[in-house]
């Protein structure tokens, strides 16, 4: 068995508050990151992909067909975006990267199964790198 | 001489757009940076200073004193805001990276000399890289 | 469950040597890391923690609360210092990459329960990197 | 239990085509990679060795002898060389990443327990970065 | 004046060869970078424009065509290919990172004017890092 | 005329302490670096060289001879060293990154003529990465 990581990156926007909680709350659980109007990351997305390596083609994965998938279901959806206004998932929930790591791992686990029909590839781990000092890692199988 | 260069960060959100241009054009100029609702980055900001070595401390500038003066002056008003509406400068102006830098050494340089007054070390040049593939300077001393 | 890590950075010097065993074995199991006068890196910490996410703020843990409790512990006791003589547990013992991951990581399970109180997420991993080529990990829950 | 991990690096060409597959199924799978002069690459190999420390010594393995037997068994043959001619696994094998981390961990662990008689370490991952963005493990027990 | 970096990477081979120097010169000079079937690096090739700030747009040149322009002088031509046999200037010529910045830096201003007519953005500079190690710099407006 | 620049790399100790200010001076001056048993960090020394390319060979200076005095005259005296007491011109003289570049330049300068004779290529620069966030240059012709 063969763990196969592939990076990509978003450029992105958000504002961590959560409406439940009074501002005071709000502050004290965000700090700066609770500024009214928001902010921005260079976020690094890795996907990781676990299997055997197919003996003709010595690949886990097909790569193109990753990344195709990867761009469908995340890059064009998430990068140069304001992630609290056009992530469906962000309406009334902070998008802290521990939101947005489960979110990004929930869309390409849904989707998986049709999309790798065939293949012995299985969705292993999503990790997103926040700043080169904050990172979140979340298991793409459970 | 030497020069002394410090690194700083600052994650910011911003939206290129020019109101004095059609929307066709700022999609032309712009691309996917023209997106509504903005996205935002992880900049790094370079601060570079001149000078002899002063003997006695073997140093071209009191780094406290620098640092102090760049978190003032800069750090504490940019880092985690929105450019397009936090910070004057970009009211109707688009906060690209040569804005931005441009920005960030007119507001080091006015001050300068109050700031480091009895200091030989010159403000010498101001760098932000954007993304890791996207970086500016701007010469200090014009 | 979400695993956060979390980035620190030490610079500190140390120098290898252990006083049971004589010069020679000293000179070959340390090579220049046992020249008499010490040297030093710039260590990276990371600090990484295992829970869920709570519902209401979308974060694994409180990470101001995480922050100022590895400054306490850590950072303010082994930054800019010199290891074999400024942190008790190296009195004798060689301050190995591997020995400082033990120690670190001892000291943050030892306080975790009373500073995260309250808290469902638990020390994971202590990871140091010496150099860009030489890391060690430690599982924290051990 | 420490987990130590030393990054050792190579420059290397290769180029991806399988004899087995017709040549549009060769461009299919492998893109730009299976151009037909090759190309390359400034890999990465991270070779991971598990171990309880050794008191005296403060140490998982001595270090000296793990760069030695890495030198001797990997950089030596695979560095500034073509993977396609130069080793001997690739004979009509594609050198992907995969099959690369594959024949390095064969090879560590074939000669491991000779190397490291009387030694408590164990080797425990073998992964690879290719690009930045392309990364593969490979468990060493296995 | 602004100076803008972007910053393309390529993945290539080479072999680094003289033909008018007997072996032993050529081992001498080039050590391994001599081995006979070549090897190969990713290359980072930072292509640097200087001029003023336009003050509409706040751009120092058009990202995109300036991305273009590259991708199909240097990128299209250079990427995951043999520097010796897929590039035309490097037929009996060694591809050195000294000779490969000066065929880039050549191809990129004969055809500068043409491209950028109307812009008032110059190309400054023209920087290859081969490895991480070893980096070359030509000016571009020699 | 090409630049090409080498990176090495020195894990050193230093105290930065300046015996002729009072102890109030040294603390208000160095901070943290002022400990008194000192720390350390992981230097990246950047040498860069200008010159023309010779023909024959496609390089700017010999790579091999370049390394060979850089390892002489720098690695192998300041190199898992304290840089107060194991380096002669930090006698009583405060290791500063602004003295450690212009110590290791004029090293590199003094004995430059002789290494070199024959070469064209001549010592432009030396740049001192004290920290990913601290970085000294130094002219290495004045």
């Amino acid at each position: 068995m063969i763990r196969l990581t592939r990076c990509y990156r978003i450029s992105a926007s958000h504002r961590l508050h959560t409406p439940s909680l009074p501002e005071s709350e709000n502050q004290r659980v965000y700090g700066k990151c609770n500024n009214p109007f928001g902010h921005g990351h260079n976020y690094i997305v890795e996907v990781s992909v676990k299997g055997p390596v197919e003996k003709a083609t010595g690949r886990v994965v097909n790569l193109a067909r990753l990344d195709e998938f990867v761009r469908e279901m995340i890059i064009d959806r998430f990068d140069h975006r304001d992630l609290n206004r056009d992530v469906a998932e962000f309406a009334g929930v902070p998008p802290t990267s521990e939101n947005l790591a489960t979110v990004i791992q929930n869309r390409l686990r849904s989707a998986w199964s049709t999309a790798f029909e065939g293949s012995t590839a299985t969705l292993d781990r999503v990790r997103i790198r926040e700043t080169r000092n904050n990172i979140i890692e979340v298991n793409g199988n459970q």
